[in-house]
């Protein structure tokens, strides 16, 4: 199917500036990109008027835990080594394949909204996410291990789920990974990087998210933070990504682009769990290109790209007392091709053969009036409102308030209304 | 007119649950609330279904700078002082009054997209600023002195305010107020404050907003910080509101509390103008009950009080490592009933005889789902884009994409433009 978005505005990528011109694509992918006047000179299946509006990239949120909207709002205010034992592991421990489905469905809806094309995921019941996934064509990385305590069968499980996710699309990808240095023993976190080494996949871990876990592994390994003790056994031997990072020292941000890992930053997610600010301009002086993540719905509260491209910038400006420390068009990068690229996918800029995953934005609302700088008005200006439509793989999946994500909006609604009550003893 | 807003769920402030009902206006002002099945058994002369959203009352802009509206990202990635000596004020030298009319109505635009129905501008040519409020229909505040630099023009401006505004409406007010401490005279702080005193009058003024004007003050003063330099000169003799008060410690806040002055918190510009973050959790435990502000557009850059009271409460989360430090409803009080009562408009909650200053919200939206504590959604996952209908004085001011605020909106927008070109000489 061939579809052609004009009179559109087109931002290429962060760095380029955008010019008058049309999108046409071809299946999942863009054909061709051409200034306007110029000519495709063919029949389209569908031809979209973009009305002017702002055509970019749609946003890759490389941190995600989709099924946890089921438990949006339902632990707020607690810090979180409380949250995640006390309220969120407890509640985990009963969600079935289909709680985990209908909550990553409703996270779908949400990001689409938002403008979100691709995630990355880290939980267990893989499976139910990818199908939310494939039913709103997203491109999706499936993390980490499942939840069972057994090494053997954590191992066997990301076996099949590589041998089972590797060849299945492009829009896929199988990331071995692990909670944290803090749920694991050595002998698990070798097998693992034993496992990501031989099939050489990178892995995907969080990292030294609060002062708590570097301490404390500090004092269980010899004086390593969390960086240094898994670099030591291997577990970033093929690179990877490594979500939060709020206490990385130079040296621990150093080692981490050494071995090839970029650093997911999750700005709100941060701030509300009260872990505190990653060192994103400490980061990008040492070289490294972060992705950015809303992190799950229980902890933000919202996957909204906006929020995060505003944090990523303006906290820096505001703590480290610089204006200039973190500019629009390092935070659009972190929030579009940054992601794409460490997850491996081919989007996150529009390129002729790139995925067609695109976001139009309402450049005419009076929030990003006047016209300036199209990457100031997207992070300092812009909001989930201004997303006026959403293509994944060449497919309309949001326009205007409607979603065409394979359910129906109000049955996701209901199916989670319900599902929470069970789980939350409600 | 007697307008029926019904099938909402109504929430008439930040500490009450939210109740399924309707609200019954009549002219400017609320007359009835009802819960769900009573019947206010009379002729209306229009009927709004709410759809079962959420009504609750209109937010409330405790600072901004209106028509800066024109300069929004003219000057970004600068530091307060090079922002506004070498970008700002050359600008504004420019400025007529129709550019403050019209940048002014281009905020009030984006003002209702969002769900303000209240603000206190601080501006010169505030009559410009008064005549966009009234054809949005919004409170306002109008607040300072003119431009001027003679002490006597300056006196006689607030004298001719003070008695045009105070009088006019019950939906404007008069603050006589000052920039700040570092543009000032000793004799011209304490004329004002005179004159305030006479007026029996609150005052308005830019106070500690980056660590370089309290270090200032002190080195000037012989040790006084802003706060205790103006206290000293009167300023405050009859309360006021001061806005950023970034740089207050425990005793600059005793001492306004104790004045009465109430701190206007601006979390988005004290970040992006790399100034600092305010002690929220300082203020509340010192007693006082701030109100949220989003500056001008040139320094935050857009007007969203979604983003403010997330802010509001997720920075202090974030800096003092305590999730409980600012809970959502401090945050929506701030947003509404604070600012309003800090003003001195009878609004900022839903009650009979208040104003008929309503915003609502989308709450079946993705983001807002599945449905929680009605605060903690406001604060934590909402955004402007999730405003459906805002009511302003009992009239509907926005509605789901259409402004209804006495210009068209593609009028402002041209007549914006064409402004800013011409200012910033392009």
């Amino acid at each position: 199917m061939a579809v052609r978005f004009y009179n559109a505005k087109i931002l290429t990528s962060p760095y380029d500036e955008p010019f008058d011109g049309e999108v046409v694509t071809e299946g999942e992918r863009i054909a061709r990109i051409l200034p306007k006047g110029a000519c495709a000179a063919r029949l389209f299946d569908r031809e979209v008027d973009c009305g002017g509006h702002l055509l970019m990239s749609g946003f890759c949120n490389a941190h995600s835990h989709a099924a946890m909207c089921l438990l949006r709002g339902a632990a707020d205010d607690l810090p979180l080594e409380e949250w995640l034992y006390e309220r969120v592991f407890p509640v985990e421990e009963k969600l079935t394949p289909e709680d985990i489905y209908w909550g990553a469905m409703l996270q779908m809806a949400e990001f689409v909204r938002a403008g979100i094309t691709c995630f990355a995921d880290m939980y267990f019941g893989l499976d139910s996410v990818f199908e939310a996934a494939k039913c709103a064509n997203l491109c999706v990385a499936l993390c980490g291990g499942d939840n069972s305590s057994s090494e053997i069968d954590v191992l066997k499980y990301m076996e099949e789920m590589y041998t089972k996710y590797s060849t299945l699309s492009d829009r896929v990808r199988y990331f071995p990974g692990l909670h944290a240095e803090y749920t694991c023993t050595d002998r698990l976190i070798e097998r693992v990087a034993d496992f990501a080494a031989e099939a050489g996949a990178r892995t995907y871990i969080h990292l030294s998210e609060t002062l708590k876990e570097v301490g404390d592994c500090t004092v269980r390994h010899g004086g390593l933070t969390p960086p240094q003790y898994l670099h030591k056994l291997g577990f970033f031997d093929n690179g990877g990504l490594a979500a939060h990072c709020v206490y990385c020292d130079r040296d621990d941000l150093d080692l981490l682009r050494q071995c090839g890992v970029t650093p997911v930053v999750n700005g709100a997610s941060n701030l509300k769990l009260a872990s505190g600010i990653a060192p994103v301009s400490a980061m990008l002086r040492a070289g490294m290109s972060p992705a950015l993540g809303t992190d799950g719905m229980a902890s933000n509260n919202a996957a909204s790209m906006f929020r995060e491209m505003y944090l990523y910038s303006c906290l820096q400006k505001g703590t480290l007392k610089d204006a200039a420390a973190v500019g629009a068009e390092q935070a659009l990068a972190a929030a579009t091709c940054s992601g794409y690229a460490a997850l491996g996918f081919d989007g996150g800029t529009l390129h002729e053969g790139g995925f067609a995953d695109m976001v139009l934005v309402d450049m005419s609302a009076p929030n990003m009036q006047p016209q300036c700088d199209v990457c100031k008005a997207l992070v300092y200006s812009a909001d989930v409102g201004n997303v006026l439509m959403t293509v994944a793989g060449g497919k309309v999946v949001y326009d205007r308030g409607f979603y065409c994500i394979g359910e129906d909006f109000a049955c996701i609604v209901k199916e989670c209304s319900s599902r929470r009550a069970r789980l939350l003893d409600l």
